[in-house]
């Protein structure tokens, strides 16, 4: 469940939800509601207990969580929060994604390009601030303001650049705005990652599913100045079997969740937005795989776009369904229906919902030329992306900070030129596939006739028009890119790079459409939500956790099984499973590591395990925690129920599925020996 | 719009509507709505021009419609309804579709595997019969009494089985059987057809779209005993242009409808149905298209099934799309509304919404068993229906008539043993292509654990199981099926083809599910739906027309363009248009013909047309009559809007796209020419 681009295209995030049931929320730092964990569990953290586990967790910028987990800059995370790191590294030699990955030494830890580590330092309430500078304004008037005070907030609040990064986030869906500061890291190096077929046993099928035996673990290290950070304060490693019962932390970063939408919000994913992205999703997917068919060098090189797409698709086929049900929708109408009759006649508060009706009605209509034209065939290839973000650049650089586009302000710049320059990868068949695709979608859905599509295909058939673009493009060569970004608008201008060019001429429409977006739709529905917000709060009190906004939350629960048609299904899982599931065939094909080292690994040791935690797509790789602070796991998915947690939570059927730090020092010791990692670890004192 | 397996999926049709609206409605041929027409255009069909319309009237077996146009059994029908034919018949060396058919005499016409043309002769109520039959039973036992007279009515109505078909058709969902006779011809073949590049021009993206440039005909030719049949009845060939607004009938065979489902039926095709097939039909379609790129033979070898599944696709996307549109649906939620008013405390009616409700509700249990075990890997693979039907059959022939499964009484036998045993090519890949995806999809939605699954995949992957059923199989060989089906269950049980023993080992478990359907769903469902067309008769009298069941029907309409978003939309396109949306490359590249005869072509010749005619998939190759009789068109294909059609119809919306007799006739003369067929169709006249 990494976060992947699709989530992190859901439009803004929600309001607060009605007050939550047990082990339900994704809780900020600032508002752990403590009273709730203690009624529950007779116990609950405190502020010290807090304030480190703060201080361990770890911000993934790519889309995942993660933790400290040694004095030495260690993090923890998942398999799947690596496995692009882990792409980019290979060759057609060395496929360090089928082989896995072990450094002998530090020395041979290898930097992940693209990649960010980050850990929270202070968050600091900026409401009153930004509410203000937004004051009684509406459409445009309102984004830019917004934006333009969060810029200068975050460029005030974090003047050291190559340490720090300052974000504003917007929370309850403009309720509250809150300042995050970050340490941040950004060198990170792969350490030790176990084979594919020992992290995703089981493969798609047994995604989203329990019982599961998945090695979805990986170790990275944070590195400043070419040397490992010491990080003092971090999780305790503690190879202990999960027990049954017991209570249970998911710390990370939940990416997205639309807890609160309005009924006509949620009709609009259930109508538009999820059904035409499965379709989307399904057909690329189906190319992808008879692509790869039948060529090893393909099926390696488009291994890790296959797996996000397929993980994206299972996670939005549970979305839909949740939506489709109408047990569960019910409860959501009965909460709208609650809070509008505890509103009725507030003239504060108003009318939002009608307000948001009204703005939806026009999102219908402009809906496709934002999922086809904002974004382009940067949706599908990364060269398009590199495009699209010099292009924008060339223009959003030259302006004060406090007039750019987010991403573009001085705070967001240092990642996104980390981005575009650190070299990865591409390989021109995955790139002219999407290209290609993008290409034949748009125009499918806008039709042959429409003037975009005119503008942008001329007589060009889509293969022709991905093949030219990609096959004359140089921006594969991250010196090109890095020239381009520092040429500037000069250099962008005298550029014959079509893929620039072709950007440059798509650039102009797609700031319309975001620009028409912002107006028409995010400023009426953002001032709407401030006063949703505020109307839950004086319904509910203000014990309640905003939507997930992809920064560091905290969810409490306990390892526990469920019931699957009357069937029980427990907790835990023991490595000595693998064997019975294995089929010989892929994606039941044991690791060469699982076959090698049968004899010597302990069959009862508990390898995946399931708890009630309250987890989204950007948890992966967060640190399971216990009572004690120590980690006993780190979760990486959710059962096929916890899909529907897009939208809530249901306690009785809702799990995160986790893989055992018991099981990941099995491996570390007789699997994939890393004695060095298991010292580290384990203070030298190994697990026994 | 070709009638596809997705339409024929559909269950059982459906009762009548509420009275219809201006040029609403696919009559049946003893119900045409004389009066209704009068009123609306002045002039209405009478008895004489209704016979012989009915007499001249063609349903083509693989799906589609058509026409007699001349003494000699010449057929007029739509490129698309031939195009798997010519695929057929096409090899390396010689592709059919890619460069038209043209029997230089009639020696030359080539028969098409597969296909079969009938003729109604006659029409029959036998409803008080089939419902005596009925009585008072429940479940299963009321679908095998009902199936049990039907098969014996069909048996004993058409003992010339060589020449006649017999066929008891169920309409208003229960509420009316009517038994057809048909004449049949079983020796079909081509005489002549276009380019591919000019029937299809604008391929996919301009398929149910308009403007259009399509020269979508063909002509077949009947024989019998080796020598073209006499077809003394046939609609006289009148190449001229149509006038906007004169008054134009469609006479086919529209598959089905469901514009009378009930609230809970439509909520099932919204929320289930149609959004799984499109995820699925995606996939497929994306992998079919990549496995074909780059390849020549693959292109044409799996050219007819990726049309197919395009065409499917994009008529359920605007079926689905009509389903979420809220203006859409109302004014079905208002009729139910009304009916449900009208029939309150009618104690012969009770409640027939809750007893559908009931039987829906448990369908929603078992459906994925249904969609992916009841036809198995036979959804996708041509190799694993003959083998579904050959296992099928050995069990089936073995009973009395009355007792078997529809498909398999006598009246069926013949068609069923002429699709199987008729010489077609098999592409190893596409069959691979296909029971590797309904595996690995099957896999997905039922699970990895689930005990069918476990059953029919073992321990082999979808890849492993498709490779080994496909390149083991003899199917492919039309003498092996020959064999197979003469041997009966005894050849059944001894062979040790793979694919046979497949089956042999899902059958069991395929009539598990089909008779839980029945029993369930089926039987309750036909009940209610009969007391509903009851209680419609009573509330809006007995001028209503039956949902579609691919048998003959009249819809009368005008021809009439529309408006499209404020912009008028003109009626026709004139040949010349084909050239200003050319674009050098597919699938806007000009036919040869096209290009070669541009000097001699009349550029003006009115090309394709709309009318405001109600069909939906299965009229393709309808002739679009005059007011005298005459044909003046083939319908081939319906506007963006007609997809709702499947749910309601809208005349200021919805059109039937028709390519013109004159645009064939300068095609015949100047194209591709055809100078003997010219010479037949108008009598040796010529047009001018």
């Amino acid at each position: 469940m990494r976060l992947t681009l699709a989530f992190a295209a859901v439009a803004a995030a929600f309001a607060a939800s009605a007050p939550a049931a047990a082990d339900e929320g994704m809780w900020t730092f600032d508002g752990v509601p403590t009273d709730a964990i203690r009624k529950a569990y007779g116990w609950a953290p405190d502020a010290q207990w807090l304030a480190r586990t703060q201080a361990s967790a770890v911000r993934l910028t790519g889309g995942c969580s993660a933790s400290f987990v040694s004095s030495e800059g260690l993090i923890l995370t998942n398999h799947h929060c690596v496995i692009s790191c882990l792409q980019n590294l290979s060759t057609a030699d060395s496929d360090l994604v089928a082989g896995g990955f072990n450094a002998a030494d530090r020395a041979r830890e290898r930097q992940c390009p693209g990649q960010q580590a980050e850990v929270v330092t202070s968050i600091t309430d900026v409401t009153g601030d930004i509410q203000g500078a937004i004051a009684a304004l509406t459409g445009e008037a309102l984004v830019k303001a917004r934006d333009a005070r969060i810029a200068e907030m975050e460029s005030a609040g974090c003047t050291d650049r190559a340490k720090t990064r300052c974000q504003v986030v917007t929370l309850f869906g403009g309720g509250q705005y809150k300042l995050y500061q970050y340490r941040k890291y950004s060198d990170v190096r792969i350490a030790w990652a176990p084979e594919f077929q020992a992290a995703f046993f089981g493969g798609d099928p047994d995604n989203f599913n329990f019982p599961r035996y998945a090695m979805d673990a990986a170790f990275l290290r944070a590195y400043e100045d070419g040397k490992p950070v010491a990080t003092p304060t971090h999780l305790k490693w503690n190879p202990r079997a999960p027990q049954e019962g017991e209570i249970t932390f998911v710390v990370g970063n939940p990416g997205s969740t639309q807890r609160l939408l309005t009924e006509t919000q949620r009709e609009f994913q259930r109508a538009e937005r999820l059904p035409l992205t499965l379709i989307l999703t399904s057909e690329y997917r189906g190319r992808l795989i008879a692509m790869m068919e039948g060529s090893p060098e393909k099926t390696r090189e488009g291994g890790d776009t296959l797996f996000g797409y397929e993980n994206s698709f299972k996670a939005q086929s549970g979305q839909f369904r949740a939506l489709n049900d109408p047990a569960f929708t019910a409860k959501m109408a009965a909460d709208e229906a609650d809070l509008r009759a505890r509103t009725k006649g507030n003239a504060e508060i108003g009318d939002p919902w009608t307000e948001i009706d009204t703005a939806m009605a026009g999102r219908r209509d402009t809906y496709l030329d934002g999922v086809f034209l904002e974004r382009g065939p940067a949706s599908y290839s990364r060269l398009a992306g590199y495009a699209q973000t010099l292009v924008r650049a060339a223009t959003e650089r030259a302006k004060p900070n406090n007039e750019r586009l987010p991403g573009f302000t001085d705070s967001a710049l240092p990642l996104t030129e980390k981005r575009l320059t650190d070299a990865v990868p591409t390989y021109p068949w995955l790139e002219e596939l999407g290209v290609g695709f993008w290409a034949s979608k748009a125009r499918e859905y806008l039709g042959t006739d429409n003037a975009d599509i005119q503008a942008l295909l001329g007589k060009e058939s889509p293969e022709a028009l991905a093949g030219r673009l990609v096959t004359g493009s140089k921006l594969a060569d991250p010196a090109y890119r890095k020239q381009l970004w520092e040429g500037g608008a000069a250099a962008i201008a005298a550029s014959d790079d079509p893929m620039i060019r072709f950007f440059a001429k798509l650039d102009p429409r797609s700031r319309e459409i975001k620009m028409a977006f912002d107006r028409d739709y995010d400023a009426p529905v953002t001032a709407a939500q401030a006063r949703l917000a505020k109307a839950r709060f004086a319904a509910y009190g203000d014990k309640l956790y905003p939507d997930a906004t992809f920064t560091l939350r905290l969810s409490y629960g306990q390892v526990k099984g469920w019931t699957e048609r009357g069937k029980p299904v427990p907790s835990t899982t023991v490595m000595g499973g693998t064997y019975d599931r294995a089929t010989g065939q892929l994606p039941y094909k044991l690791a060469d590591g699982f076959v090698k080292a049968e004899s010597r690994i302990d069959k009862n040791v508990v390898y995946d395990f399931v708890t009630t935690n309250d987890i989204i797509g950007g948890n992966s790789g967060s640190p399971v925690i216990a009572r004690d602070g120590s980690v006993i796991g780190t979760a990486f998915d959710g059962n096929i129920h916890s899909l529907g947690g897009n939208f809530g939570y249901d306690g009785t059927l809702n799990r995160t599925v986790a893989v055992s730090t018991a099981a990941i020092q099995e491996g570390l010791e007789k699997i994939w020996p890393a004695r060095a990692l298991v010292a580290e670890l384990t203070g030298g004192a190994g697990r026994r």
